[in-house]
């Protein structure tokens, strides 16, 4: 299992990611840009804006190699210089329907040639009304998938999830949660076979999941209060991403490609002064919803 | 001078400034909203919403105290626990026109229970479109006013202007600068007095500057294209304020007053991938001009 042979499937995942996509969107049409990296490497970048269901994402594809940077470098307690090798799959979607969830995926493999190499990734998602079955189909979805690998996987990797995907300045998660890890090495209870297994089937995971959200619920009905509901929502989507999450803001310090990195960001937010629900309104019940430690499976 | 003083000062300046801009605005009311912070002190926060020619923004006071944070500990290098007094004005304005520009100010006073104490501040301007004779009237205005304490001031902030209100992640300069300056303490050329008479100077110009451009550019027509960019410009001066902006960030970690802090975000902001301007378009001209070390004066 080499490096190469791993950046050559998420590449192909990349493809079966966005025919899936553009296939239950009906519309949009993926566009694509190659680029290189100075360091060492490149990507594949694909985004979609103004779809039928999709009003704006992005699918990324890079594989990127050379110097690991110096914040890496201290981050890792390394003195010595060492060679990297980084590559993966990241996916941001913003739909048009404020009924259709906003979605994140991401598959990563990293290698240092000092020999150390681990996976990470996950899947998380941002309804931005929550719906208890909708949520609880998604969670019993990964759990699933989990489980084929290993029964530890799903509750360790579901309250890394809370942890992590958490607006610590609003005290409120940025959606219902889902999996997140990070770090996975080989040890006694898996060879390097065996986690790459457990990661391609997340991301074979991505396309069923987020079409079924797709088609169940992008033709519902909706009013101007849900529109401009999402558009907050969105906002602390934007907060997060530039705030609190540690990809994106290692990307843009160490220069990285920054349209690649904020292909996350909605294509509209709003923001409004110490926003309130209305008492017992679906708002009110949504946000009561972004906490941390429910149980949805 | 007392801190009382100074805050005292600052909470009467806020008030004038907030009467200016309603006045200006012809429509638009602040609504305030009075917090205690649970260390000690707190702030009378003025949010406008929906003005005439402001379509979100707020003036800010506050007015803090008690044991200082363990990070701003770490970053002064202090080993030993100390108190601190902080007070301070700062406002951020989003007209409904691009062709209004974003305004920021702030200015404040920091002082411990060491002894030490300084002031800060500075007024920067975000065109959506720069004009350059606007742009050199802003700067000249700020010239005059620094020039009247000490000629090594405009000159010195400008740059450092230049240097903060800068998305290194978008090598763009957030708008036309103006000036910033911190830690200003007593020395041999000015005692307390002095440096209290300039920033209040600075925090006086706020209004007549400010009232200059909304009477100036408000009732100038504009096309849906200039609106679209608006859009993206708030787009890039949320980056900032969530990616770069010390004071937001040191805020948001430090569990301050989120709703307070976030005042400085747009109500609408747009991303759009990649984008590029139209070759020899205003909107090409703008971000040529989003450069470091321009001399507009």
């Amino acid at each position: 299992m080499t490096k190469e042979q791993i950046s050559t499937y998420f590449q192909e995942l990349q493809d079966q990611i966005c025919n899936a996509l553009e296939k239950a969107d009906g519309n949009g049409k993926f566009h694509e840009d190659n680029w290189q990296r100075e360091g060492g490497g490149g990507g594949r970048s694909r985004v979609i804006q103004e779809g039928k269901v999709i009003e704006k994402g992005g699918v990324m594809f890079s594989a990127v190699w050379g110097d690991l940077h110096e914040k890496m470098l201290a981050s890792m307690g390394l003195t010595e210089k060492v060679d990297f090798f980084a590559t993966g799959v990241s996916i941001v979607l913003h739909p048009q329907s404020p009924l259709v969830p906003i979605i994140h995926m991401n598959v990563r493999y990293f290698e240092m040639s000092n020999g150390t190499f681990w996976f990470g990734g996950g899947i998380d998602l941002t309804p931005h009304y929550v719906v208890e079955e909708d949520a609880q189909w998604f969670h019993n979805y990964l759990k699933n998938v989990c489980d084929k690998h290993n029964e530890a996987y799903y509750p360790k990797f579901k309250t890394w999830a809370d942890d992590y995907f958490f607006n610590t300045h609003r005290d409120e998660t940025r959606g219902i949660g889902g999996i997140f890890f990070d770090y996975q090495k080989i040890d006694e209870t898996r060879n390097k076979e065996q986690l790459f297994a457990f990661v391609k089937d997340i991301g074979e995971s991505f396309a069923p999941i987020y079409t079924h959200f797709m088609e169940k619920n992008k033709d519902l009905s909706f009013s101007e209060k849900e529109k401009t509901f999402q558009m907050l929502r969105r906002g602390r989507y934007v907060e997060f991403n530039l705030v609190h999450d540690r990809g994106t803001k290692f990307g843009l310090e160490t220069n990285g490609r920054t349209e690649s990195i904020l292909m996350s960001m909605p294509p509209v937010a709003n923001w409004v002064y110490d926003y309130k629900p209305e008492p017992n309104s679906e708002e009110e019940k949504t946000l009561g919803l972004l906490k941390k430690g429910i149980n949805w499976t």
